[in-house]
């Protein structure tokens, strides 16, 4: 092995020693990390790098879980609702889910912790109305209303861990289902601490303690042939037991019901807007979970081992952008990075650790196979990743999977070796520190804020499109945080709550409402207030900057559907004004921004919007359906979107959008590059300048610093350059 | 002039008498009439013929309407929102609106009769915090808060008829404009009466007063350059008077506000599910105009002349499938038809009356002009009208404005010629009988129900087509009403209070839901009751049959948004439900309907809908999307489909889903055309057969007969054939 420290983690293989060797020099790698399903070997585990170990205690000691089912992960799932065709009823609760993975918790009382609903009235069903036969595992009512759907909410237990089912199903992997225990309950992590201080002494080796998940895991609900049936990446639904909400109760003042967490078949997924009690729970399990993690985190420094996280399955309790995250004591926060928001996402959250990206694809079957190309899936990826990069300094990157499979693929190991070589560079150049922004902050208002910043913003076309790999959230729709994640501005994720709180910052200058409707990104209910209302009307109104892409300001209520309609001057016919007669749409091509509409930028899908403002000056559309309108709002602007799909195009055109927002468009912007495929980005504190193409082909940008100097740089394909500005370029 | 009896309604035009006597002869006229513009040659007056004499009498005596501003129509009309900036502001009611057409109605005090309302907090202004200054004309408002918007509810009257106005702006008219009075005050219905009593003594000529308005006009709203800007050809808007309020509120006991007019804006659209207070004016109303009415029929008959009414323009208060329309003794029933359901919506009103079709295109220069094809127009109307026709009888024809304008085109005579010959044998063979119907009723369910049958339902593209003349009112989106016009199945449609008050009768065989979200059609909330649910559950589990079209039962509730989606077997993602995990949809092609799912049915639009019971078998899709979908429900069955645009195929698609959804699909019916194009209809008091080819081309079907005797038929293009069934054909 070389001394020369370098900036990736390598995953490694037993039988793969010389690969490993080789890899880690041409990668510039520093650490060596074992993967799912891999481990190290002993002639790897000595030398100047550091060894990263997976951690994932609950499911660590199966002896443990398999003695101790009252400890297993718990959660509440709803019965597929049944319809009475009489006045009595039975149903069978895991009916239609896996028998595999869930068993009905019988350690509960159902009486005490199930619920029986009555979903045509929407009513509960009192308890001396049904009765859980536990020789049958059926509920039977009485006195049904015939023809009413009845639901049973229901404690399950898990007993096969979601991601060794997941491994199990889809790599093929054999040997016993694990299960995973719940920290919760005080013998649990009693034991489990033992566990951890147990290994810590017999990994002397490790230097870097890789936790992948402190308690509780995403939310996957597996159907009768163990398929998926739902899933939510951030969601907190596998965190319940029976003491937790208890305890919850003591603490909150109030008791959460099952329905708080079945949420009438809805389950609180990520993008619905979170109700109080939702949140309550989250922060109570935030509590609990930075409690354990951070108890642990204290025994691997006393060991003299750094930690690190996995973000990419693991988020419940620790979410990076939570104050409370802080106090874990995590060093090295490593997230699956695919493109430019899974990278801000990493790369924004506050605190000192250190931020290592994960890039796809995984050294996994499914990719590394023959016919398959995974330099191509890589570069679409880092192209995107480049661009985020420039704006919020990154500090490592790494892979993961078996490095026997990639190295089948020469091409990808050269291409990997040119990713790495050009991450060094940025390294050296940038100093990890911050690139020069524009001027004026922009918020991105939704209904979670800053806690769930740079989440991409899941859209029902993604229900609709089928997935090369369906375990891989690909995600299509809007995706305008995209375009935004290569700008150089200001990025602040706020809440609605905070501006009924706080009002809005003096520094923001464009407030960004996007999303479907219906959604926390959108915001829906939050919107039918007037607070809300007024504070965004007065922002705009002495000088702010309002863009709204999707359905913005959505909920149907006093005679509007767009709340923020009259700022942004177009309403969308939800089949109540059929009766408004439209006029034809003529498109202005005179306006500031008209000339960055170029054909590249498309709006696709109708939007069924319309201008309902004479002064509204339309911009692009898609047929006479409204894609792109600008208006004037007192002393401030608006700008409505249809869509914002990623390109560079697009990118560039929300750029502008930004600075005409901003009444900046006048003003001379340094930096600016005028050739969409080319990202321009300045480190002052270097005196370095980075200019990277983005397109496979010859590009020519001019722009001008900031002492006014004009220039006009070209660039090969895909090339990243590095000029130092105190030379003449 | 012939003796020859014929069965249609000629306009004339003076100075035109040789090119009336001729077409009278050639497209078998028996009765002439006026047409606003044009009036009776003497020399045409007599002769044995009827003569039909246009009556509006509300705008027959200007002389009254200029003496007496007190009984104009009048109208709530809402005030733009205005957003206060300050805790004052100041409101011009009428800015926006057509000062040509728009007076504010000072006769009745403000404080009492408008309403201010804020329109972010959702509430009303009380009286103390606003006045109105009739010096500018301004309402002027304190203790506003400032980004909130404001409107002023006000009553109008109008000082110029909107037809008047239509025909000044968009035909050039010349002429003082005209004001039309409210038959309501017991003062204006006297002397309407009175000069009644006097035009019937002074017109011995005519034969039959074609009434055109009886007491109020559609609604029509103008803006502020004399545009149209909302309108709602059976809306109950223009009929307000302070008198007829108070009286409204001895009648029913509560009194309506001005909110229950303007609502929110959305001035109670015939699309919007209508209020209970809604129905209860529009009841009023009915009341009001069936008297009003009934009494100059009486005056007309006494006097030995028939009555007409032109339902095209006018339908307020004297609603033809109402039962208080009987009461009016109306002789003649007249309607704009341009398609099968307008046809549908003249034919399958009850009682005794006459039914006279008025084809467009309307003879006006703006389709008889050089370079227009008023033929293809007419062909493309008269393919639909055929279809109808052979489903419900119809009596006579007719066609109105300048026949002079006609006559310069020589094939559209021809065409007409060949229409009126293909009408007499229609007549003539079916003697205005019923046809044979397939077993079983069709129940249409909505929340208008039987008052609003065969009415089009607008849908939301409707605002975001062009058409090529704005006036006309061209139907785009969802017409699977018009692909029913034609089929033979006896219709019915129903109300949410019918279900709720007799339940659903035993002969109705399949429940149809149809339309977009938020709309009558669909229903919206009537979908909240769990009384209405169940009812249609036990419909089809009992065999009932269930087709929704669109976004059936859509009402976001208890977990549902298609709240008949277990039924339907479907769900459409309202970004609801992201997490559910999709499965790729597998098209069924073993269905018994697959084969008539053929390429000429189009399912355009993204439905956003997917299947979510196992058993749901996808029968089409755009994409992922579905676009039909079977299911069996109990020992019923269920169809989804989202669009049924009007084509021959998807109506025969329609007739064969019906069969199905009747479960009759293995049994034989007769007279089903195994030819899209060409419809068979069999007259069983006549013996007659009604074969009709939709299509340019020759086309060959067959089909059983009653006694199960097959048949195969060649037809020419567009050729309509009868054949005797006491024959071999």
């Amino acid at each position: 092995m070389s001394t020369h420290r370098g900036h990736m983690t390598l995953p490694v293989e037993a039988g793969q020693e010389a690969v490993v060797a080789d890899l880690f020099k041409r990668w510039q790698a520093d650490a060596l990390r074992d993967s799912d399903g891999t481990s190290m070997p002993d002639a790897l585990a000595h030398g100047d790098h550091d060894v990263y170990s997976i951690m994932c205690l609950v499911r660590a000691d199966q002896d443990f879980a398999n003695a101790h089912p009252e400890y297993l992960h718990r959660k509440y799932l709803m019965s597929s609702p049944v319809t009475a065709h009489e006045q009595q009823l039975s149903i069978l609760p895991l009916d239609g889910y896996s028998k595999d993975k869930y068993e009905l918790d019988e350690t509960s009382d159902p009486q005490t912790w199930w619920e029986v609903r009555d979903r045509t009235a929407g009513c509960i069903v009192p308890p001396s109305h049904w009765h859980y036969d536990s020789q049958t595992q059926q509920v039977h009512l009485i006195q049904t209303t015939p023809y009413h759907e009845y639901t049973v909410s229901f404690l399950a237990r898990q007993i096969w861990d979601s991601v060794s089912m997941y491994n199990a199903l889809t790599n093929d992997w054999q040997g016993p289902r694990i299960k995973s225990v719940d920290p919760y309950h005080p013998q649990v992590r009693a034991h489990l601490k033992n566990y951890f201080a147990h290994w810590l002494k017999t990994h002397p080796d490790t230097t870097v303690v890789r936790f992948t998940t402190f308690a509780y895991l995403f939310v996957i609900d597996s159907g009768e042939s163990n398929q998926d049936i739902y899933r939510d990446w951030t969601g907190y639904g596998e965190t319940v037991s029976p003491q937790a909400l208890k305890d919850f109760e003591k603490q909150f003042g109030y008791a959460l019901t099952p329905e708080d967490f079945v949420d009438a078949g809805y389950y609180n997924g990520t993008y619905k807007v979170p109700s109080q009690r939702y949140k309550d729970w989250m922060t109570f399990v935030q509590n609990v979970v930075v409690d354990v993690a951070s108890e642990l985190c204290e025994m691997a420094h006393a060991a003299g081992k750094r930690t690190a996280m996995f973000q990419g399955d693991h988020w419940i309790g620790t979410e990076p952008f939570l104050p409370c995250y802080e106090k874990i004591g995590i060093d090295i926060n490593i997230g699956a990075v695919e493109d430019g928001v899974a990278l801000r996402r990493l790369t924004d959250s506050p605190g000192k650790h250190v931020r290592e990206a994960r890039f796809y694809p995984y050294f996994f079957p499914d990719v590394f196979k023959p016919g398959n190309d995974p330099v191509a899936e890589s570069m679409r990826n880092w192209v995107k990743i480049r661009r985020a990069m420039l704006r919020m300094p990154l500090d490592r990157i790494g892979y993961g999977g078996y490095l026997s499979l990639a190295n089948q693929f020469p091409e990808f190991i050269d291409h990997v070796t040119q990713i790495s070589s050009e991450f060094e560079q940025y390294l050296t150049k940038t100093q990890r520190t911050q690139s020069h922004q524009h001027r004026g902050k922009v918020a991105i208002l939704n209904a979670w804020g800053q806690a769930r910043a740079w989440l991409q913003q899941q859209a029902r076309e993604q229900r609709f499109f089928v997935p090369p790999r369906p375990d891989v959230m690909e995600l299509v729709g809007s995706n305008p945080l995209e375009c935004l994640s290569g700008l150089p501005f200001e990025i602040q994720f706020i809440s609605f709550e905070d501006i009924l709180t706080n009002g809005i910052d003096d520094d923001i200058k464009v407030i960004i409402n996007m999303g479907e409707a219906n959604t926390a990104w959108s915001g829906a209910e939050n919107w039918n207030n007037p607070q809300v209302l007024s504070c965004i009307r007065q922002f705009v109104a002495q000088g702010g900057g309002l863009l709204g892409i999707g359905d913005p300001s959505a909920w149907q209520a006093n005679g509007r559907y767009y709340q923020l309609g009259d700022v942004l001057g177009v309403e969308k016919e939800i089949a109540l004004t059929m009766g408004r007669v439209a006029s034809p749409i003529k498109i202005d091509r005179e306006h500031e921004l008209s000339q960055y509409v170029t054909n590249e930028v498309t709006f696709d899908g109708l939007s069924y919007v319309y201008a309902h403002n004479q002064d509204t000056r339309v911009l692009a559309s898609n047929g006479q359906h409204v894609a792109l309108a600008a208006s004037e709002y007192g002393n401030g602007r608006s700008i409505y979107a249809s869509c914002m799909s990623f390109n560079m195009e697009t990118s560039r055109l929300l750029e502008h959008i930004l600075i005409w927002l901003m009444s900046q468009e006048e003003t001379k912007t340094p930096y600016l590059s005028n050739n969409p495929h080319i990202d321009v980005a300045y480190y002052p504190h270097t005196q370095q300048l980075a200019l990277v193409n983005a397109s496979p082909l010859s590009q020519t940008t001019t722009f001008q610093d900031h002492n006014n100097h004009h220039h006009e740089i070209n660039l090969k394909g895909y090339e990243w350059r590095w000029e130092s500005m105190d030379t003449s370029i």
